[in-house]
């Protein structure tokens, strides 16, 4: 992984700075406080999110420092005293994080990222925590929607063009092959985060030419191995195709080369597939493939398949890299606890809008997996120091309709929530991203078909242990008198 | 303005990398050629976008250099001979670039970039001037109409948690700014790009204290000049307006201090701000503004003013940094012509579809305005040596239904292509972004009220002049052949 040389410290909402000034004079610095990370819908109706981000959080926790370039900005705004600015001169992280792994399913109302720490370093890291996470998660999440679509067919990502700002295009593609992508189109995401960058040729290349035949074949002359051609400057059909047939048979066949690929980036995809197959196919080149790319996403690819189109490879561009159809994923860092005298005091927010109404308290989560299948049961979200014993029966119930109860039995609980820092020192390494993107295939198979659906999926349990539905129970009651 | 420090030369996609290795195989290393940067669809049916970007377009282009990383990394990908990364080696930007000044109303097929220059050259930098233009025109395209639905209250940008990457986040600030917002919550933003950085409370401070009253009362003390609270963390009405009131009255006012907002954000934000002026107005706080913020866009905004809500400022976050209703700016680059001994050959895509044709050619675009109102009339785009004489009378027609005609005299025609770059030198100094945000309110008001309409906008005239209609109709027709 390449290190993003920025100062990003400032990257933060102003009131971070404002609310940790506060602190400090009020005498809450060192106020051990914790704040979850949670989301509370999953873009596109889908049935799951796929985690992404940690790597760059790690990063920029690691680094956190303020220079006096950053103070003396701070200064000029006149808000702060000087005991501040001297405490951020001193700022040394010294937070516990956890976080569930990048590359793993995760759902509403579960912790996603922990933070505990003195409040304003907890306080301060919001913005950046959720910045990460937030997006990162949001292109994976859609990745896994379109490479699930694919089935089984590569998708490349090539969006940069229409990504918002540079590290929407570079993080998007980490994260987009994370989700499920095969590659990218963006060059510096292979530098910096080995993900595999490919590309052959734009429409400037057979415009370039006096003829999209000399520019076929000229491309083809350069690099046989991979060739690539680009079949929809003027007629996919009618001239694309043909052409495409007559470089292989005139320049490829007598090097002894095969070609790769032809490319449609317009028109009826499904229909000028199947057409184009046929052709390829007669003229002896069944073992070209064909790729298609044109504003597709999850829904284009699944109707294109459905309606038996012949394609070996999609290239999705900018409903990939923004997520077109939901560019927001909603996660909030919340305060969930406050420490006094060594006891962890509980805090909520409470709200109108029950679904609004916070987890206190310092937490974990398990994941249960039935023995056998290896499928997820659920997710229940416990006190931090809870064990669920899984060779015991274990009782989980529907937060909201309690009556709903299931005793699990022949089952495994798995922590989702892995430290990340201790005390301020990184204690987790990150994996490599084909370990993620390995990561992310397993745990995705481990849900059922039921949850995978596009349309209307099955609601994944996320449930509350007994303890802490209590303690919730107890909070609102004691806040609403 | 910060530089970024970054080497961002290969945030690229890769096939502009291929192209050019073939551009110098095949001699074409020196042909000039054009590119115009244009798009066709205007964000959420509006009635124009804004054009922003440039300066960090200019920032890119000026330190464009391969280092021996950059090149190694491409050594590796075994596709590249010795000649082209030597070539890269010595690469120095030579082109020619104009571009439509930042804060400026644009229009779907007019150029707003034009690139002329070596091959190589003008191919490999189109992720670049795409990714950055399409980013910020998104963003000051959005700001514009929430700015505009808000009807001169201010709007505050407070995204930076929903953005897709770090500068989605900043560069969303600063184009949000020109657009129209008045500040941003994102603090980095006002270090680098001098927008200014607001921020006081989230629910964290409120929550962390013992009450609601003890959270307000301390920041009171601690901000008395600029004393914003929070009042929706348990109860707008029952209780966060009374304890603001509580702490005006027993914090602000014996220490001679006014408050300066309240911030509501949840709820039903028109009955609160109703009800909670009435309170603050009993209470003899009338100077004491109210902020609204809560996944607000221009939709809700303009519902909110329409039922007669008592707000003063807004705080709008994801659905404007990422522009979520529409999250793609969907600007393209084409070839438009080469030049072959001196001359200009224009070229043409074509497509099926009559409005995917391109306009070919190396041109110019004029906006003509009505002496005495100074209202915009039309955008002619031309050829780029075609002089629109404004003290004549000119025909404009529409390039679809060319019967529909109409002559326009009393006008004056001016330029929209400034140029950034002559032969690789930058000629163009960026205004500050306080000017561009002037320029882009004075260009905004010279559109009619029928074109800065949200629902079913008129479709403001980009007509082409009679030489540009002629070439483009011969090239069409000579390529159908």
């Amino acid at each position: 992984m390449k290190l993003d040389s920025r100062n990003l410290t400032l990257l933060t909402d102003f009131y971070e700075i404002t609310m940790s000034n506060g602190y400090l004079e009020h005498g809450y610095k060192d106020t051990i406080v914790y704040f979850d990370m949670f989301f509370r819908k999953i873009p596109d109706q889908g049935g799951f999110a796929i985690m992404a981000g940690i790597e760059q959080l790690i990063e920029y926790l690691k680094k956190l420092k303020f220079t006096e370039e950053d103070l003396e900005f701070l200064r000029q705004k006149e808000l702060f005293n000087e005991s501040f600015l001297d405490y951020l001169r001193n700022f040394k992280f010294s937070c516990d994080v956890w976080a569930v792994e990048e590359g793993t399913p995760i759902f509403p109302y579960e912790p996603i990222v922990t933070v505990r720490g003195p409040a304003i370093q907890a306080q301060f890291i919001e913005t950046m925590v959720l910045l990460t996470v937030n997006h990162q998660s949001l292109i994976a999440t859609k990745a896994n929607r379109i490479a699930r679509a694919a089935n089984g067919r590569p998708v490349m990502e090539f969006g940069s063009r229409r990504a918002q700002g540079y590290d929407g295009a570079v993080y998007g593609a980490r994260a987009a092959f994370i989700g499920g992508c095969s590659g990218t189109a963006c060059t510096i995401a292979e530098r910096d985060f080995s993900v595999p960058a490919l590309g052959t040729m734009a429409h400037s290349w057979v415009q370039l030419f006096d003829s999209e035949l000399e520019a076929f074949k000229a491309y083809a002359t350069t690099y046989p191995e991979g060739c690539t051609l680009l079949v929809d400057t003027y007629n996919v059909l009618k001239s694309g195709i043909p052409n495409a047939i007559k470089t292989f048979d005139d320049v490829l066949t007598p090097r002894g080369y095969r070609p790769k690929a032809v490319r449609i980036d317009s028109g009826d995809i499904t229909y000028l597939s199947k057409k184009a197959r046929k052709l390829l196919d007669e003229a002896g080149y069944e073992d070209c493939k064909i790729i298609a790319s044109s504003s597709l996403d999850e829904y284009k690819i699944r109707d294109f398949l459905l309606q038996g189109a012949e394609i070996d490879l999609f290239g999705v561009g900018e409903r990939l890299i923004t997520s077109r159809s939901e560019p927001v994923f909603g996660g909030v860092y919340k305060l969930a606890a406050v420490e006094r005298d060594g006891d962890i005091i509980p805090k909520i927010k409470l709200s109108e809008n029950p679904a609004k109404i916070t987890n206190p308290g310092f937490k974990q989560v398990y994941r249960l997996y039935e023995q056998g299948t290896d499928k997820a049961i659920a997710d229940v979200v416990t006190l931090h120091d809870e064990v669920i014993d899984d060779t015991l029966p274990y009782e989980i119930f529907d937060p909201v309709h309690t009556w709903k109860r299931k005793t699990v039995t022949n089952f495994k609980a798995k922590k989702l929530l892995t430290q990340l820092f201790n005390k301020g020192i990184c204690v987790y390494e990150s994996p490599s991203i084909q370990e993620i993107k390995k990561r992310c295939i397993e745990q995705v198979s481990t849900l059922w078909d039921e949850v995978l659906r596009f349309e209307k999926p099955h609601k994944y349990y996320v449930d509350l242990s007994e303890s802490l539905w209590d303690l919730k129970r107890e909070l609102i009651v004691r806040n609403k008198q």
